[in-house]
């Protein structure tokens, strides 16, 4: 079932057309980072540190440098020291810490050490002669461990007091605290008449992309380097390699290579940087690939939390008052999504009272990265859970409290942002209206639940560049690279402008030198801010369109028109071209039509997910099944339904895998012990039904088609879903996450 | 020397900065068609015909298919057969049977088969294992001889009156004849005091770069097929190959790869299509690379020659009429450069009265294809041996009688068009009031010569994109490919009006899906046009920063200008920013800026050439030294005049290679003999001295900073300037080429 109404208006936006690169991807003949062949390349290995948490005393690459002819070996002096956020206080910034350890090793897999040598085995021959001394440190690897006083501290020299702006002198493992306090959260409560406050705790979880980190890098002699990576916005890979490096960003190309899945953890870098000082240590280009260990070692997984959620209503169900207080773990850097949490928790809903308190923390984990809708699934898993929990007591139906609490257009958001023209309510009404939602669910230990979430969605910088060929045909470059089908989106929105069938538009991402600044393929922002740029680029082609027209027409452009693909006289009938006629007269007209744009667009508006979940749950393994699963969004305008179903539909698989299955299991000694994809256990297509999907169109007025971002805000839902509807099934309330067989059967014991 | 007036005025523009790609070129870094590595890459090999000329009877490639297990083997019967170019009459475009033979071979290494296999030793393993076999005919390698009425016949359907328009029916070897008749020819020779007239010989030479051919091929399941390979164009290759192939030009991608020399010689497609078509078949990339006895017998060299002129003098030197008949052998398809030479032959004289016929001739040879200053050269030796001739009969200082013909701004050229701001005069000028022209010479055999040469230089299609980065560098890209330096010679441009440091300025040279369509790097046509389309795009950046600027300070566009690399406010001195600084602010001004460009100026002009050459000739030996040579180019402003001379000394190497030592010597079953470096001798370091360097700057005035093309005028005037200093030692005059040892001694030997 799809509810598009709006892209329906469209000739080329919401139809559904091939993607542009989809042949070459199932074929296998995409090329990606680990396919790169360069004369002389080497094969660069990263030496691994086996502590959690450990002072580095010494470090000797003597024997392997001895080994490898004086090739290629590096540690952290080998990067320039005055990295400006070493501190790592930067969100989304890597500090170089992170690339090579200084002084201490602050969690297992954290890199100490690389070579790099004619052969992957030459390479790991070298660095078991690598003699790294160290002095293990006690280590600690859980949020709530980690803000006690007496935690093992991570970084020695931070104290509250100086360098976050608290009372304390103390050192730490607090990186930053959010606070949000909106209306009157004491008065809010004393209006309730039922006040619920609720503890939850989630595990850290992998984003779990198919194709592992890699890089090559060739620092040439000139000085200029040239990386080829997978990444999710080869200009943060340039501009983080570039400060990383002490270089400027004009010296360093970034050629972005097709990507196996991100889902937030391919912004930052790893590799780049180590293989660039290998390569400029060799002379010789690097080329360097995680295994599936060293991702889930070493690479950022989302935080682990501690959440408390407090909310009071009235009998009614309104809403007086709501309370969050969660610590998200950081990993060894700071930089966990405290601030979109605090975006999100709350979202669907208009509380006038409310207070946020966000806590950072540090610990002996690899350092956190973004991770689809970043802060938002483990906040909502919280509140839609204890929505459930009130509903019951309330016996109200549970979408009718949501309803009757739904933010709307003009209401405060719980960070105090005003809400523009959201669709909260629309997926709402569409869930309790959803055939699904009133299904009979007959027979024992099954159940439903629902849950909303929510994305606030970014935008950023984006240019294209399209090039009209002779034949007709357009050249878009652009900047974004394509995780999900994008390329097409785009080609779509150009399509449209000019009126040309999209299948006449070759879309194609070009690498930093080539093409102007682009952000992130991230925040679910590229069918929003490059589909605008290339509305903007094809309104420029368009433009000059009319001018080669006049010319050739003599006669003056206000004259002329451009209507669904031709140019044509306002008046007189006779003069009429279509797009592939003037094409074919550009060599002649005064050269080649090249339309720009670059762009920073405001206005993104976020998305609102939901989903409908029915489980049967085996009360004697404490397996879950899910038997039925609809999910529910926000769409803006569905540019490509086909992409947009895709996201929800992965989205709330990866948002099931979170509720059911995936979690770090660390050991005493600080160890991950289940680092391959056997034990690190994320759904198969075995484990999930066909997810049924239902566009909601709410148009986004700030964008040229009504472009809403909607690549995360799917993964939210599921988590308190899942939760409510195994309570349904069992009766057993879940507040802790993965819900795996062990604790289902917990839960029931302690029921029991 | 230089007399540098014009270049002197600008900032950026006649400076002689680093070369941006000077490092990896000398470092060896710098990537190269045969640097191409991917996976799974096959090497390819072509089977090439023993036989001058022969019908194909039978092509068995059974054996060999069945060596490589049905991989790739491939035959003409590959290529579609409806090349529209089939016959080859198209100039710059490559007839399909020049890939591979169809029915009959043309020249001995025309390709007749070709395969593919995972290394080049298979490869030629199975090259052995097929069997052709051929049905020899009579051949011939002689323009004269190809032109007699009962020669062998290449082309036996074309028929002088079916296919070119004459009156014959009779099959024919003459592809095409261009005639041009000026003035009264008749009437300019009977007003004449004396008439000469002279035959002349020229043999087939080769462009001779360093880098062979070598094209790499990926032609992907979607039918999208990318090549990288060296070319003086890569559009042109994408056009050329995509028509060979029948697919449309969108669907093919040309990845230029550095350029190791071309002069003329890179324009046409040889190894792509048939890369191409055993990659369609193998389903992996093909690499191909030619050894030099494929790149000499089966690339373009340019024709062999034979020519005769008349000219008609006044007793006071003044040319009355003047006529030229030459045929130039094509190779084995039409192309050879007779309307080039129409407008090189008198193109430094105004000659009132005159006559030109020139024909393009086929026969058993490689087909031609352009080489510096196309078919220029031939001609030049001719008219400028003559001219010589004349003044010495006329006791005539050689430069005065040149004087006093020479052409000016106004007059009409031999070929009819109307000459603009030409330099031919203050070349002469130079070149008589230089001190290499009165220098005194002594010693016996001892000779000096001059000679005038001239090149008429194209203009074509070209694009820019700029993008402007936040630390105020500017990645520039070009549709160009760099051979002569062009990379800075266009930066130069762009930063020029910006007035930034060219070192800001990042050039480099996109693909053909990335930049707009960009016309050949030929007819020294790059620093024209693209430094024209450089001109523009930096335009539109700076009406973009005006834009920005008058957004930030909240004034009108109208009261900001932008000079020397600040943009200010007209009145208010206050508001002032630097590039830099109006550069870091893009990303909160509304975005990134990219300028554009795609320009098809016309406006090129002609360059004219001299040399000034002294030699000393062995008269036992015939051994020719060459003692000083200077060399004189109209370059209008020389953009950077460090290229500009490395185009003037090499062009003028070139010409002396021609006029001494360089030869195809065909045996008499068709076969080149010396098809090696070490027996097609062109000059080396050791051969020449430092050539001297006078640039004349007439600037052009139909360019924004007066360009003129300045890569091949200079090769035309070294060989008569050779023929008459060789005269002025020994007393004999040489008209046919090679001038070498065996030649120079027969000449001493008749003239005894």
């Amino acid at each position: 079932m799809a509810a598009q109404t709006e892209s329906l208006k469209y000739a080329v936006v919401g139809k559904r057309p091939i993607r542009h690169d989809g042949v070459e991807k199932v074929t296998g003949s995409a090329q990606y980072g680990a396919d790169m062949r360069l004369p002389g390349l080497l094969y660069g290995k990263v030496l691994r540190s086996p502590h959690a948490h450990a002072r580095i005393r010494s470090i000797d690459t003597s024997k392997a440098s001895a080994f490898l002819d004086g090739a290629a070996v590096v540690t952290s002096a080998d990067l320039p020291p005055s990295d400006p956020v070493a501190q790592g206080v930067v969100l989304g910034q890597t500090p170089s810490q992170n690339i090579l350890a200084k002084e201490k090793v602050l969690y297992k897999g954290h890199p100490v050490a690389a070579v790099a040598a004619g052969s992957p085995h030459v390479a790991e021959e070298a660095l078991s002669l690598i003699d790294v001394v160290y002095e293990p440190l006690p280590h600690v690897t859980n949020v709530e461990e980690a803000m006690k006083p007496d935690a093992p501290i991570l970084h020695e020299h931070w104290t509250e007091g100086k360098v976050f702006g608290s009372e304390g002198t103390d050192p730490t493992n607090i990186a930053t605290r959010d606070q949000y306090v909106l209306g009157d959260p004491d008065g809010g409560f004393r209006d309730a008449d039922l006040v619920f406050e609720r503890e939850f705790r989630t595990k850290s979880v992998h984003q779990g992309y198919i194709e592992p980190q890699n890089a090559t890098a060739r620092w040439a002699p000139d000085g200029r380097l040239t990386i080829w990576c997978s990444s999710q916005g080869h200009f943060g890979i340039r501009d983080n390699t570039a400060r990383i490096l002490g270089v400027p960003i004009d010296r360093v190309k970034v050629v972005p290579m097709e990507i196996g899945g991100g889902f937030g953890g391919k912004l930052a870098v790893y590799l780049e940087p180590i293989a660039a000082i290998l390569s400029r240590q060799a002379g010789w280009p690097v080329k360097m690939t995680m295994d599936r260990t060293e991702v889930l070692e070493a690479t950022g997984p989302t935080s682990g939390s501690y959440v408390r959620v407090k909310i009071g209503v009235t009998q009614g169900g309104r809403i007086t008052a709501a309370q969050a207080y969660y610590a998200y773990e950081a990993g060894a850097f700071p930089g966990s999504p405290i601030t979109p949490a605090a975006a999100a928790v709350f979202a669907p809903y208009y509380i006038e009272n409310v207070q946020i308190d966000g806590y950072d923390v540090v610990d002996n984990k690899p350092r956190t990265t973004a991770y689809r809708a970043p802060g938002a699934p483990i906040v909502a898993f919280a509140v839609e859970s204890l929505i459930d929990e009130i509903a019951e007591q309330l016996k109200m139906d549970p979408m009718k409290i949501r309803l009757l609490n739904v933010a709307t257009e003009g209401t405060r958001r719980a960070d105090g942002v005003t809400n523009g023209r959201i669709g909260a309510r629309e997926v709402m009404e569409m869930v309790r209206s959803h055939p699904h939602y009133s299904a009979p669910l007959d027979g024992e230990n099954k159940g439903r639940g629902v849950g909303l979430g929510f994305c606030r969605n970014n935008t950023g910088m984006s240019c294209v560049v399209a090039n009209v060929l002779t034949n007709g045909s357009v050249s878009l470059v652009e900047g974004s690279v394509d995780i999900g089908g994008s390329r097409t989106a785009i080609a779509q929105q150009f399509a449209e402008v000019l009126g040309l069938p999209v299948e006449d538009i070759n879309p194609l991402i070009a690498d930093t030198d080539t093409i102007g600044y682009t952000s992130v393929t991230g925040g679910s922002g590229v069918t929003f801010k490059t589909g605008w740029a290339a509305y903007e680029a094809a309104n420029d082609v368009k433009r000059q369109l009319v001018a080669r027209a006049a010319m050739v027409w003599d006669v003056g452009e206000k004259e002329i028109e451009y209507v669904d693909g031709f140019i044509q006289h306002k008046s007189d009938p006779e003069l009429r071209m279509s797009f592939k006629e003037i094409a074919a007269m550009l060599p002649e007209t005064g050269g080649p039509i090249v339309g720009r744009a670059g762009v920073n667009p405001g206005g993104s508006a976020g998305s609102y997910s939901a989903n409908i979940i029915d489980v049967e749950v085996d009360p004697e393994t404490g397996k879950v099944e899910i038997i039925r699963c609809t999910a529910f969004q926000d769409a803006g305008t569905a540019i490509h339904p086909s992409y947009v179903e895709g996201q929800m539909q992965g989205g709330t698989a990866q948002g099931i895998g979170w509720a059911l299955s995936e979690e770090y299991f660390m050991s005493r000694d600080g160890r991950m012990l289940n680092s391959t994809f056997l034990d690190y256990r994320m759904p198969t297509s075995l484990d999930l039904p066909m997810i049924d999907t239902v566009i909601v169109e709410v148009p986004n007025p700030n964008h040229p088609f009504g472009v809403k971002g909607v690549g995360e805000a799917s993964i939210s839902a599921p988590l308190g879903a899942m939760a409510n509807a195994i309570y349904d099934a069992i009766g057993v309330r879940m507040r802790e996450l993965p819900m795996n067989p062990p604790a289902i059967v917990r839960g029931l014991q302690s029921a029991d």
